[in-house]
């Protein structure tokens, strides 16, 4: 089952190749990582995508938190959180039928960006999951070339990942 | 300046870690750095949003351009690609007025995507720089958490970064 980790590190040089260091030996199957900044310039935030049962779940954490850049960790299920993702998708142009074409944008919540002569550049958003089946829906076209950031999370409601001194 | 940097890499465990420690280890001005899977799942793509000169893109390429898990690397004009980064921002809804608050909503092409007792989760969507002007306009609502994605970017027009065998 894919889940969703949220953690807030300090924002500081080897901190993203620490995290990134300790995925990799451990072997965890990352679906996709994040780093964003926060409204504090001293933290950021990062966003880990895996498929992992219960106690991986919690082995995860318990290594991560160990990490003195760690601040707070804390998974995000996945029914109590706004999930997104952008994809920019770059389909080919030529010989389609036009009217099909527009009919996946606008299926897919799809929004044209860029048209060259050959193709026309998509902006794409949802969960990972949403995404990966509008890709394959316009596979049909010919996917050219796509750039996904990974996904991102909150949990739903009032609650705060980390209380720091700014909030 | 801000510029944009794209690269295909190999999909494989250490690989972020390398390029993560060589833009560390460089003291590079990283604004934001993005990891997503491509249509190939051997392969993955970094966008990464520095500030820096002429001489420092020409170096920071040639560093990249040497790892052997690169494939093809690329500054993106700004003028010349379509870039796009999504952010979520937990707002303040306490005592707010609410008619000013949808009118910043709709303004900045906000989504409401979730609501609290206390606050209200909006999706923006857009560049760097539209996405932090977004934010300072949410500021007087009182911010709770960010979860930002980082930019990714694809060139504008008919361009293929990486032409592999699966293309």
């Amino acid at each position: 089952m894919q889940r969703v980790i949220s953690f807030i590190v300090s924002n500081q040089p080897g901190v993203l190749c620490r995290i990134s260091g300790l995925v990799s030996r451990r072997g965890f199957n990352i679906e996709s990582l994040t780093v964003g900044v926060t409204d504090d310039p001293a933290l950021s935030r990062i966003t880990i995508v895996m498929f992992a049962d219960d106690s991986v779940i919690e082995q995860v954490i318990k290594q991560f938190d160990k990490l003195l850049d760690v601040k707070a960790i804390k998974e995000i299920p996945r029914d109590k959180g706004t999930l997104r993702e952008i994809a920019l998708v770059k389909v080919g142009a030529v010989g389609i039928d036009r009217k099909d074409f527009m009919e996946v944008v606008n299926s897919r919540w799809g929004v044209v960006l860029d048209m060259g002569e050959h193709t026309t550049t998509v902006q794409l958003t949802g969960t990972i999951s949403y995404i990966n089946e509008s890709i394959e829906a316009f596979k049909k076209f010919g996917i050219v070339e796509i750039a996904r950031t990974g996904m991102v999370a909150l949990e739903s409601g009032d609650t705060q990942l980390y209380k720091g001194d700014d909030y």
